[in-house]
């Protein structure tokens, strides 16, 4: 059996397609767009081109709204700085518990500068408490701040439907959705919403590491993060990374025709190993409960065991997955997400993410299926739970 | 003739070596280097490994000294806004009228926001006028901001000095040096310099676009840019971009290598083509003046004729040269670096730049030396100054 990697959340391989995209823009088409001669043509071109993809991608009503960043990080900070910057007299944001650190660290650091944020939590299942979040709305409210899905359980909450409901009480208020865990699994329409700002980030739908896109409906005004040069209509200076921003749209085109795919062939895929572990592991319990959810991502804690064990015994296995976000790995703190879902400490520290892609297969599946009960079955013999385990396992 | 590309300042053509070497973590080693599993540690062992080059590159001390991002831009925003945020007390900065327009740009901003910026000029040769720098010290100095060398000119500024000098005076006066467009054309040494903090772009010298790094001299404060993630020490947020970390490592390494062919090759075709120009044009004058100057620069203006009809010409004949900052390509106005040296308008509408890389070759050279008194005289022909001419070509 080959590498099975079930952490496609983190980030996924370079599709072939997207590489072969790629590769006439580092040494034959390398010129400048900004540059006039013939050689800049054809990289001017092809950024052109791929923002026409990547507008289609997320159904924007215009090319115009897409500006091209260096990651998902990048587009939140831009989106949320950027709006704060040009609604300087508001100085209180809505956002929820379960957001992404990249957004979550972001409003830490804000809350220390003076503003007011509330946090809206979610329930057992994972869903998002949204009277809370609409009770929260004030005059005051410059920004609210969802993602469209959850990179650890793969909940998807309703940002459609709150967007609408927001800005039917606060027209001004500006919605930013983290989209990056969303592109690629589910589909965007952007245009029939009244979500203002949604990020997202090619490394997690095949595309590098390295590159991301920021959404701006039209008419919404942001101050730049990165200042400079007139690139990307003077909101994002520097160089265009033009392979990159190629690879993004090759990336998109596939993942658009794949989305089929996603619903059906992943779904069932992360469907039979889902019920596979919960049917094979005794004290294996759902952590992903939400109806609403992203076909490919399952989250399974086990109680009474140690969540990295579980995963150092896989990477002996030749499977990759993960407990939390990459992003947070090497702490040891549980995951704010399952804690804001009220897992309790006994599964908690036992959790585990498996996040498939179209290049899964049913031998991966079947195996890592395979794997799973013999690796628990070991961890549960050192584990210091013994009473509380012979409960489970009688 | 295949194309002629002198035009190395505004972006270079990826060296094959470095290509060759960010293969590998496109579709292989493509683990997240955040992740736990043996995937991941290849990705994580080579962004460490490049660290080390890039610290050796620049000089540094240490390579914990070395923050990778996505652009030049991206280092002097994240330099500038990071100072100045940590130094909320003090409003006064320093800078000279030549700098590129990602930093020129972010002080105008500046300026607005309620900073006091002091803009230093230039003499008639380029030369920075380093008495009036130090006068502007004060008390309320955050920051002083000098290029090491100019895109446009070439002329090399001596920040080494300039960072000594402003350190005696004020010791707690931040000093960052845009050093895109000497890296890889002139050695530099940071360790042995006040110099704080040292911004670099991966793709003027043969990696990608979409690829930087900011020296931070050990002990140096400043908040993030991109706040999210524990990426670089929490100095910058969003998942490593593996395989251009590489890249840009590998083009430094072949920088480093090839520094006295730059100090030796390249500054005698550089030197042949601007005397061949100067001998064979009769209204061609010289702007790069400066005795201190980067190997692969020269900037000629033309007398009495436009300079964009010149470069529409040049790329005609396979030839890439340009007139000013890509950056500020498309705007019809005269460069400032120009204007700040008092270039006179009969030329300074008709100054063009050929920056070579160490890909030129000496047929190439004279191959544009043979065209540039044709299409010179083409244009001086429709010059509407035929009485002006007439005296230069008498």
């Amino acid at each position: 059996m080959n590498l099975v990697y079930l952490d496609n959340n983190a980030t996924t391989m370079v599709a072939n397609e997207v590489f072969e995209a790629m590769i006439p823009y580092f040494s034959k088409e390398f010129g400048n767009p900004s540059s006039i001669y013939d050689l800049a043509h054809g990289a001017n071109e092809a950024v052109k081109e791929s923002r026409e993809v990547i507008a289609d991608f997320l159904g924007a009503a215009n090319p115009k709204e897409i500006i091209f960043t260096s990651c998902g990080s990048e587009s939140a900070n831009m989106a949320i700085k950027g709006v704060l910057d040009v609604n300087r007299n508001k100085k209180h944001i809505i956002t929820t518990c379960v957001e992404h650190p990249c957004v979550l660290n972001l409003y830490k650091d804000l809350e220390k500068r003076g503003y007011r944020v509330s946090w809206i939590g979610v329930d057992s299942k994972g869903d998002l408490d949204i009277g809370g979040l609409l009770e929260a709305l004030s005059d005051d409210t410059a920004i609210v701040s969802v993602m469209m899905a959850n990179n650890e359980t793969g909940t998807i909450y309703p940002v459609d439907k709150i967007a609408q409901a927001v800005k039917m009480r606060n027209p001004n208020t500006k919605i930013f959705v983290d989209g990056v865990q969303a592109a690629g699994k589910i589909p965007i329409n952007l245009k029939d919403t009244k979500i203002d700002l949604f990020g997202i980030s090619g490394h997690k739908f095949h595309a590098p590491k390295g590159i991301g896109a920021l959404y701006v409906k039209s008419g919404t005004m942001l101050s730049p993060l990165i200042i400079g040069g007139h690139q990307e209509k003077g909101k994002r200076a520097g160089t265009e990374n033009v392979p990159y921003i190629v690879g993004m749209a090759a990336a998109a085109k596939l993942a658009k025709d794949s989305l089929n795919d996603e619903l059906t062939t992943v779904k069932k895929l992360r469907d039979k190993l889902e019920k596979g572990i919960l049917a094979n592991v005794k004290n294996a319990v759902l952590n992903s409960k939400s109806a609403n959810r992203v076909p490919n991502t399952t989250n399974i804690g086990f109680q009474y065991v140690e969540g990295e064990l579980i995963l150092l015994h896989l990477n002996d296995e030749g499977i990759c997955a993960s407990s939390g976000s990459a992003c947070t790995s090497g702490s040891l703190e549980p995951s704010h997400v399952l804690r804001a879902q009220g897992v309790p400490f006994t599964s908690l520290h036992g959790s585990i993410r498996f996040s498939l892609s179209r290049y899964t297969t049913e031998e991966q599946i079947d195996y890592t299926i395979a794997k799973m009960p013999i690796i628990i079955e070991k961890l549960v013999k050192i584990s210091p739970f013994q009473k509380e385990l012979k409960e489970i396992f009688k």
